[in-house]
């Protein structure tokens, strides 16, 4: 196996663990947040400011990479670590997230799904075959097995059929791997039904998989019942592989996610809401657009040690978006990324010494939902 | 005096010149190119990646920074060095150019300009003055007179009038002086012609500035117009001070400029030209987002030791700019900003070990206007 899970600590009260997550491309601590690089670029940053923050693996996606530039231009290029000149871990998606967003104009059927590209109209196919060959053209440490995601709600008929598929397509990601340099994480469906759950993580635990994800969720439910779907789901899962969730980058979410023993997260929210003035902080967020920041010479967050904080100022960054200068979107995504990325690093740290109760408690004193 | 010019090497068959000038934030070299940072932000940069290409003067403009968020306000953030947290030097423009560009929303009186705001269509005032106090309060290391810019063509009663009034403002803005901790440059006038424009060199040269700028040109004339109205007016202009070019910043005019004493210059085309997928190189210019650069893994200039010819292909380039991804903006202005700030450095160091014609020569040889 090239991506193997090491435990280093766990916490004694709930399923919170410290771990490091070994790949191709360097060993990672966990939990982890992982920035998304959707189109070979994580928006506004350089690959030199990930790595100034301390990120560790970032995600790119099949979907609109296989449609532009297109995977095998991409595999010409080095990988995508060539392509975009990223040197530590890359974790791509399979694009079956995307192309089942398509909604009327996407067919699924048991071969894969027929859809047409969002950029020129033409007809495209998706499978497990052409997404595990994509993803090995991209060269990602860590590819995903092809799946369907559930939308929620979703009847329990429809969910069975669909969780069922999910396992047979992650037979056939397994038999299509050509690649024993990079690694694969399969999928975890069933929708918000505990039984399909339960059914899934065992099918899919017992496939060759270096990690398994939890899908699926993060799709329009409410927290408590993501938060008990993880209850019921992650116990079935082996200890000794890494366990990522899919699609959840708030910190709230990622504390509970951990609570519930996930190592692994990604989100386009700390990117998107940047790009949209909002930035994080350990109360909540702040709207930097906001008249009160006019002649605040303070930085976002006193204490926080990114480029952004130790450099600009509110008044400054409030400045740039009410001009609309591209700068602002840059500086916020800076402080968002370091944010989550530096709230995972406490959150692990806590971990390891013992003290992730405490941290736990701490922050939902101070965060406003 | 804050600002002084010291001259290093004269080229021994034109007008070229190399030497240093002194500021209140660090001595600099010359024939020196400075990117402009309208808005307090040179677009899409941050002041470390303007420091890491060598950049040393950056241009703030007054008339977009008086309107939005205010020159009082940015006082407060401890000028313009602190508000946007640049540490080299600052040039600000008087306004006057823009103001004047504004056509019929703008009245000039001898006491000044009346026009509205672009922002609101409040009524707004510029003088020698305000404009003066505005500068002051941005705490540019040097400021620039508020002066008229004659547009081209303009007839001869016209152009004589409004450059006796420049002469005339000339004089309010050294009266309106305050600080002396900081420079301010005067602004020949004259149009096209040779009686006004010796006239003004004359009168502008007289006044205690601290360096003089050559204004009324790039301003749709051919290049041979102003090439020659710089032959005839260079020559008034003392040896002891630095002479700027304001508006000009391709390459031939860099080159024909310095070549005709000149030893400063700013203008937005890099770093526009870069937002629409032009890149600069020394066969002039390449269209980043042309299909014959699908597949090339080459970077803009094999030579180039920017960061963006450093880390990153043409390839992946073109696809950012398909892609709308905002990260190709800024690696191209990256590669244009540091294309003509080495220029600038290359063409001093032929001054000094004499071989400018030589580097002119190669210039012209494989540039493509």
């Amino acid at each position: 196996m090239v991506i193997n899970y090491e435990l280093i600590a766990q916490d004694s009260k709930t399923g919170a663990r410290a771990g490091l997550l070994h790949t191709p491309h360097g060993t990672f601590t966990t939990p982890m947040f992982m920035p998304v690089g959707t189109r070979a670029t994580v928006k506004t940053l350089s690959p030199d400011e990930l790595t100034m923050m301390g990120a560790q693996i970032i995600l790119g996606n099949t979907y609109h990479l296989f449609l532009r530039p297109g995977t095998e231009l991409i595999k010409e290029a080095g990988g995508l670590h060539g392509f975009m000149n990223w040197k530590k871990g890359i974790l791509t998606d399979s694009g079956g997230f995307q192309v089942f967003s398509l909604g009327n104009t996407r067919t699924i059927k048991e071969e894969g799904v027929y859809f047409r590209s969002i950029l020129d109209g033409s007809k495209q196919f998706l499978s497990p075959e052409v997404a595990t060959k994509a993803q090995e053209d991209l060269g990602s440490d860590i590819a995903m097995a092809f799946d369907e995601c559930i939308p929620y709600p979703a009847d329990y008929n429809y969910a069975k059929k669909s969780t069922e598929r999910t396992t047979r397509w992650a037979e056939r990601c397994i038999k299509a791997r050509t690649r024993s340099d990079r690694g694969m994480f399969g999928i975890v469906q069933g929708g918000m039904y505990k039984d399909l759950r339960k059914q899934s993580a065992l099918e899919i635990a017992s496939l060759p998989f270096d990690g398994i994800a939890i899908g699926g969720l993060s799709v329009g439910e409410p927290h408590d019942i993501m938060y008990e779907v993880l209850e019921y789901t992650t116990p079935y899962l082996p200890v000794n592989k890494a366990r990522y969730l899919m699609g959840v980058g708030t910190p709230d979410c990622l504390l509970e996610g951990v609570t519930r023993g996930i190592d692994m997260f990604d989100c386009v929210f700390p990117t998107r809401v940047a790009r949209n003035g909002m930035a994080m902080v350990h109360t909540g967020r702040m709207n930097m657009k906001n008249k009160k920041y006019e002649k605040d010479f303070s930085p976002i967050e006193e204490e926080c040690q990114c480029y952004t904080c130790k450099n600009f100022t509110r008044a400054y960054i409030r400045h740039l978006y009410k001009a609309e200068e591209l700068l602002a979107f840059r500086l916020v995504t800076i402080h968002n990324l370091f944010f989550l990325l530096q709230f995972m690093r406490d959150m692990r740290a806590s971990i390891i010494n013992g003290s992730f109760t405490v941290f736990r408690e701490n922050f939902w004193a101070e965060y406003a939902k």
